[in-house]
């Protein structure tokens, strides 16, 4: 069951109008959500948990990207306005390594025990190697230090693709840019996405579009993640994609 | 849907039996029958290749305790008489160490894409670092040559359970030992296995029943398991053993 998401983030009121024939389960990604990019409003977070206390449902906070802000004090977790209506999932697959496959759940206390069987049946346990090594790595503050140095590279590389989008596509007003690894440029009502992305494959320029992410047809736009490329590639890129968009 | 198992392993006559309303995918410890210890007979293999040819059924091989045998050359993997309809799995769980959580599968072709599929669906791939890990340590010959250290250990072990089973419980007749890191031994008919293996526990003498890993109901039997144990301490075991057991 796909919810709208606009500016604020999840359309609590559409969720809530499905009534009791509608989910009772809701995952969101609030921190920065995929693929718009928005993070999720104070009143929208109040509104969920209304609508969760409400239909006793339960909330699935994917906290992904919570680590990476940029121009904003830090939002709390969901999970901190209602412990007992949402199960918060995070992971180091953004911070340190996706190989590592390590992550985390903080659920309400009466799932535990069904948590815990579920994911014994499911797979007996996650190796025990890299768990003592992040908990050592954590005791010891470097991840906190590690995202500090990062924030500000991720930080650097974000002001690049937005100054260099400023540059040689002035009126593209990227969003999504407070948060994140990735942010969102809308193309000109009725551009043909697919065949966009396409072209620029065939160019030799590996792009994403909205469309890809969305569960329902979506205005084309371009997601552009600046997670991987260092700073004096960027222009670079941003110059190749103006000279493969339309006129 | 289970099938019996006696000294030569799986009843392929009672599997074949079921017919076409009877199951195509069958699940088999070859190596070392679990729990009973029973190694699949040569003649057993070749029906249940033939079994599976007949209905383009699918075996499951779970090679687990083939690497430790004692009393006899290896026994190939069913999986070389039958690559086609055999899938395979190993792991190093036994071997090295559980908390790797590292296994292997060897499936027909034609399942490879399905089985990549499903494994991304499932948890996104295995963690690298140990993989890569294990790989090293795989191409230096490094297992191998653990694996012959641990097979002398194991073998002392076994062989010292076996002498003192033969000391204090004469004429037990211990039962799947050629291979593996535990045996059976059957109780007198008629033990209420259940009740003997709490008074063991409250005694402080943990022991495991063939009938807590049976699907219907077996004949009384202890599983006695000596892969942690070392050799001075299976003598004093094996004395409190025999305290414990009726008359």
């Amino acid at each position: 069951v796909a919810v709208p998401v606009d500016d604020e983030g999840l359309r609590v009121d559409r969720l809530a109008a499905l009534g009791p024939a509608g989910p009772r389960v809701v995952m969101v990604t609030p921190a920065h959500q995929f693929p718009t990019g928005v993070v999720l409003s104070a009143g929208r977070r109040a509104a969920l948990r209304d609508w969760a206390a409400g239909c006793e449902g339960l909330v699935l906070e994917d906290d992904y990207d919570a680590e990476y802000r940029y121009d904003r004090q830090p939002v709390g977790a969901l999970q901190g306005l209602a412990p007992e209506r949402v199960t918060y999932a995070g992971s180091v697959s953004k911070t340190l390594a996706p190989g590592l496959r390590l992550g985390w759940l903080v659920a309400p206390e009466r799932l535990a025990e069904q948590l815990v069987a579920a994911k014994e049946r499911d797979d007996l346990g996650t190796p025990v190697v890299e768990q003592l090594a992040l908990a050592d790595f954590l005791e010891r503050g470097e991840l906190d230090r590690h995202l500090r140095r990062t924030r500000a590279v991720y930080r650097g590389r974000r002001d690049a693709l937005v100054a260099a989008l400023e540059r040689h596509l002035p009126g593209c007003a990227p969003t999504g840019v407070a948060a994140g690894l990735h942010l969102v440029v809308a193309l000109p009502a009725g551009t043909d996405e697919r065949a966009l992305l396409a072209a620029a494959r065939a160019a030799g320029i590996g792009l994403a579009g909205l469309s890809e992410h969305a569960v329902t047809p979506a205005p084309p736009a371009l997601l552009l993640g600046y997670g991987r490329i260092a700073e004096p590639a960027i222009e670079a890129g941003v110059r190749a994609l103006r000279v493969s968009l339309p006129a």
